[in-house]
């Protein structure tokens, strides 16, 4: 596996032709039946065990049609500190699968406290034998003191941040679209985005400093992909929030490389929702995630060469 | 003890007459020798018992004279999962001592994923029986998405959040001091703040939507007391950081309230530095604690007072 993180996010979507992100967001109320634990009772450990099972087989399930996986920090502590364990767990599972992986827990603070984050994300103490993800996203609400870091420990190890940029939600745009000398905030975000990357450029090309930028935003899309041309975008946003294979086209340079756009509940419970409800049974989740993943692949492949 | 997060608050520092807030921000490098392991590694189990003796001990003795624990979750996280279950149990114990206790996680998520985080702050799953803290910190980068899912939580549980507004950074300028139409960012989030606030004021006159503003800015916090006057602040960046007892006169009401400072290393690890080192041992550092957190009160109180 390439040492630079942009390098392997790229070998991985070229090899598997894939710009689908999984992103893994479990919540009790939506297992499968089978899962529900026998006395009905919701405990920790019974709902750390349905988690288990049920990510599990949704992350080999995906290997072969997602080029990244993208764990979603919230639910997993939600369910701390055995939640905590458990996606430790999951990132050695799709580690193991040769899955790129993602931990989205959006950290933000600054000096010694931002250091203590990194190391948290990138392996605990003392030393941690097992696998880390590959990348983490960051809030740049705090400027660089908060974001330099995390980019320390992530050189060390060869792994990646995504700042957010221009995030998904509605709301955004109360705090990210102020105009600010002409540029709105999230366009400045994208000049510190590119200036910190720039020193960090594999040999493919792209920076291990990636930004987020929403499906839901196509306009601004197209300028971040041209203000920041070295960086690789983390789109969220596409399916269960609205966003379409063609809202996410400008996030792609010219050889389709260079985005991936992330789908969570669409993919994860594909298995409650039509077409995928009427071919695969609520026991058939993972057979479901794998289909409605492969639909999205060939969908984002077909908009890249119709464009 | 009062259902409203700020009428707590507020009740808490007439009490001890303190407006001091003590930062928890363990680290395995500062654990005084007597708490080092037996055999000198620094197993997972061995920091958290370090810790969880260091931070106990220290709770304990400032519990007279700090008004607030705030407990940094980085460096708990950094010890997971051990260290979140430390977390929630030093979270009780301080709730037994009757002190109120801030998560400082500096959260950022919309929707579903920012609800799961209020759960993970405020009670994991199924129903947790132990302790939830006061408060928790929330980034604003992502708008009123980002923080409605906190405050849905917080308002159940008559409980309170800080907004991240102007933090005691030096490159905090990069983006919360861009001007916007007259304004800079961080005095947009200010009227955010307010506005969420404006609903939540208790019977005390303050609002459980608090705002952080560093003692490193002490014309901004002039600029901010005045545009939140409902606000509670938390005030970051004393001693370590630089800030002085003068510096952050200006976060207060003409009665000296509506605000906190807070010192962490500057507190507990006083044992390693003068005054306190010539007066205590390594092995007292609980009791240096309770004199630098002593000392600290008096000074913002001397300084109220003598404005």
């Amino acid at each position: 596996m390439p040492a630079h993180f942009a390098d392997r996010l790229m070998a991985a979507i070229k090899e598997k032709d894939s710009r689908v992100c999984v992103g893994i967001d479990p919540v009790p109320e939506r297992m499968p039946d089978v899962l529900l634990p026998p006395d009905g009772k919701w405990t920790e450990h019974a709902i750390s065990e349905a988690f288990n099972e049920f990510c599990s087989r949704i992350i080999r399930a995906v290997a072969d049609h997602a080029a990244v996986v993208k764990f979603n920090s919230a639910f997993f502590e939600a369910l701390s500190p055995l939640g905590v364990g458990l996606l430790d767990s999951l990132v050695s599972t799709a580690d193991k699968l040769g899955i790129v992986t993602i931990l989205d827990a959006k950290r933000s603070d600054i000096g010694s406290t931002a250091a203590a984050y990194a190391r948290a994300v990138f392996g605990h103490y003392p030393a941690d034998q097992g696998a880390v993800p590959d990348a983490v996203t960051v809030n740049p609400y705090l400027g660089s003191d908060g974001v330099m870091p995390f980019l320390a420990e992530a050189d060390e190890l060869g792994a990646g941040i995504f700042v957010l940029v221009k995030t998904s939600n509605p709301s955004s745009s109360e705090m990210q679209d102020l105009d600010a000398g002409g540029w709105p905030v999230y366009r400045h975000v994208a000049e510190l985005v590119r200036q910190w990357g720039e020193q960090r450029v594999g040999e493919s090309g792209w920076s291990s400093v990636g930004a987020v930028a929403g499906a839901t935003w196509p306009r601004q899309l197209t300028e971040l992909r041209q203000a920041m041309p070295h960086t690789p975008l983390l789109v969220p946003g596409y399916g269960a929030q609205g966003g379409g294979a063609k809202d996410v086209m400008a996030a792609f340079d010219e050889e389709g490389l260079g985005a991936i756009v992330n789908s969570s509940r669409g993919i994860i419970y594909a298995s409650a929702r039509d077409p995928y409800a009427d071919r695969f049974g609520p026991d058939q989740w993972d057979r479901a995630a794998a289909a409605a993943a492969e639909d999205m692949r060939k969908s984002l492949n077909a908009a890249i060469k119709g464009r």
